[in-house]
């Protein structure tokens, strides 16, 4: 396998596909099929997200994948936006279609002509739904797994309320939301309120939240954007006050996609493979027996552990006869399952119970009746030990930038004085390549000079070089 | 509403959007938008479903929805089959696409180009997959929601065999988790083999499970197909047996769509609305507060009966303050909630729960003590009490007949002789619209005279005009 810091671009092509997480070679370029590991781990992140969204009262549907282009192309900087990269139906068997359809690249526009029919009055707001569907863009660009691909397995959360002052209580519950997830898949974030050249195409702003590869490059994992009355006004979505006056009602998104998984791979993953955080795991703890001495005993000890956990942990018990304890540690390691329970008769025979950790390949021995409570305290040590050192490492790959010429000395992600303007922008993004990644959210005020044309200014942000 | 008795398709196209299973308004032809509640029983169908696919070893995996117009066509038979009724993506942002892809309508075409890049030896077999997605075709009937529309809610199974024998004992396997999930569904059904001419584009045979409607047609709810060798010739996947040789797989599908919903909504459905099967219902139980006296104890009393049942029971609380309880038990016997428990001052100072059963409208009053019990005892008498009534009322829908008369007397479905000739299907499809569904798995093998031509045949089989 490649080194992970060698070249991560590669480490990273490999690992997805060695791992067993999808396959690549299905003939469209950026679609590729989920094997049953992946998908089971995509599985479980929609679990997550479905369990934080009935929470915070967000009911889920599932809206068609076509949209009729005259409704696509109601609201004008949206279909700016879209417009060049979405995929056409323009034939049904073979008759070609009155109206052409596109393939959702998002749903507002599926979405909002069925809001403008379901909202009448103020009893109907908030309104909070969800749909966790695959989205689909012409990408032209090159396509990595996960990061950047034709079909995207995607979450969208759509609001609509009476006041601005409640869709912005919406962005801030899903800053609240997003900050829950983000524990659960141990990846570390930034928030950037992004400059308005980048916003979402119909927003008034949008909030992205970026994590940094370790290659040094940000990736945009979250979304959510503020609307204002955008949409609403395109599409006709009114409510009747209390005092009987008629209101376009305000609007909110929130996006995430299969890029968590890209950033999980790559952010915690190592040179034998993934690391996946316990609270994604498709399976917590793999138990193998080492066949030694009495085979009889070994496994039904083995089988034992395993009725005894499966209430309580995702377990896998791998009794495979034709595959060595060797082989078996190699591939559930490369699966990065957190806990690997090895059954051998010395343990048996002290009752007790060796457990390796993946994230620091720790080998702990516990009293087999304590088991239980060992695993659930190591298990929630692997969750915090995988957000720390995420954390950690993200922090320590950003660097204060004062010049040009510390920007252009590596790939990474900085932080600059900026004066604000798109003209100083693009000059950072002639000379290093790097974008600016918008205002941070929680920036110190310090004042300073922009990088480029020397103005002072409070305004600090970061850049970088995006996937 | 109306009458299910007096115009069933009416009655059932008006409940559909009454129970806010789905809205019709999209504005696309027979694509629907799943509402909340609608979607809810979906994904509870396809919870069951995985789990009956995980107990017989099956593993999820997410093909892309794209196929390239070269993969579709290798299968001849297939694509004479669906090659009229698919929907083509020909362009790609403002590029015209090479080759032309098409909106998956079932997924042979995507799944085995990269079959025969995983199987390799006998050792990769069987290769059980699945996966739920939704499909589309480009249907130029009448739609009707869940029984015929564009883009269709799919779960679809698809393995490959060593041998004939095996992938003849995947059919059985099928047919037995066939028969588990209908239990929880509550549906009857028939299993006929289409005649040649009605099989699956591609197939050597097809097993199709037809339930019947009140309206007395014929619904295709579930298909089991053998395709021996065809699609594996086509596409080339072959293993290596454990003497060197190279084999062609042999392979099997196993269908199951949102149909399923319209036949539980069609079958069980009375003039009030759903009735659901407590197995499928997302809640089984509603509890609705009578607030009469002392509004404080009911509310709590309510609330505890609500932490009791939660752990074990689907169940929704149900305390709108701005809706009568009369307007939430019309709501709920709307939505088919299997059990209604109403907490008025008299239960709590008598110390029981009066609980009411949707489909049979009997109010049933049990000690407090003893409610879990009764209540998981209830649910599985509803559930029994479903599956005997319905499938005593398809039994009683099927009418043996002896002549073209007796067949053109009814819209329902009957059971004749036939001499097996697609001739006499002809002459009995065009005199009474009625189709040969196949020969009954179950068949008894009582000689008699074709209905059309005369002659002597032990053939006996359904016939009817399906939706």
């Amino acid at each position: 396998m490649k080194e992970k810091k060698e070249n991560f671009n590669d480490w990273y092509n490999e690992i997805v596909e060695e791992a067993k997480l999808i396959d690549k070679r299905y003939p469209i370029k950026g679609m590729n099929v989920w094997l049953p590991y992946g998908w089971s781990i995509a599985r479980k992140m929609d679990e997550i997200l479905r369990n934080l969204m009935n929470e915070s009262n967000h009911d889920e549907v599932c809206f068609p994948l076509l949209i009729p282009s005259d409704q696509f192309s109601k609201e004008a900087e949206h279909i700016r936006g879209f417009g060049g990269e979405v995929f056409w139906v323009e034939r049904g068997g073979n008759e070609k279609l009155d109206i052409p359809l596109i393939l959702r690249p998002t749903s507002e526009t599926a979405m909002y002509p069925m809001f403008s029919l379901w909202i009448r009055t103020h009893g109907d707001l908030p309104l909070k739904i969800f749909q966790i569907v695959n989205v689909f863009r012409y990408e032209t660009k090159q396509t990595r797994a996960f990061m950047r691909v034709r079909e995207i397995h995607f979450f969208e959360a759509h609001t609509c309320h009476e006041s601005k002052e409640d869709s912005e209580n919406q962005i801030k519950e899903d800053m609240e939301i997003w900050k829950k997830f983000c524990e659960k898949m141990a990846l570390p974030y930034i928030l950037n309120r992004r400059p308005d050249w980048d916003k979402f195409a119909g927003a008034e702003y949008s909030i992205a939240a970026d994590t940094i590869m370790p290659s040094g490059r940000p990736l945009q994992i979250g979304t959510m954007h503020s609307y204002g009355q955008n949409f609403s006004k395109a599409y006709e979505i009114m409510y009747t006050g209390e005092d009987g006056s008629r209101e376009f009602v305000y609007q909110t998104t929130f996006g995430i996609s299969e890029r968590i998984i890209g950033a999980i791979v790559g952010i915690h993953g190592d040179d034998r493979g993934l690391v996946l955080p316990p609270e994604i795991a498709p399976y917590q703890i793999v138990i193998i027996p080492i066949i030694l001495g009495d085979k009889e005993i070994i496994i039904q000890e083995s089988g034992r552990l395993f009725e005894e956990l499966k209430n309580y942990f995702r377990v896998k018990l791998d009794d495979r006869d034709d595959y060595t304890p060797g082989y078996k540690f190699y591939d559930w390691e490369l699966k990065g399952v957190p806990l690997r329970i090895e059954i051998g008769p010395r343990d048996i025979k002290n009752n007790v119970i060796t457990i390796a950790r993946r994230d620091k390949f720790e080998r702990i021995t516990v009293r087999r009746d304590e088991v239980k409570t060992k695993i659930r305290e190591i298990l929630d040590d692997i969750q915090k030990n995988l957000n720390e050192k995420a954390w950690k490492y993200m922090n320590s790959m950003i660097k204060t930038a004062e010049s040009m010429e510390e920007i252009k000395k590596d790939e990474g992600v900085n932080i600059i004085h900026w004066c604000g303007s798109k003209d100083c922008a693009d000059v950072i993004d002639n000379e290093s390549g790097k974008k600016v990644l918008g205002l941070p959210l929680n920036a110190d005020r310090k004042k300073g000079k922009c990088v480029v044309c020397g103005m002072e200014t409070d305004i600090t942000c970061y850049i970088g070089k995006p996937y």
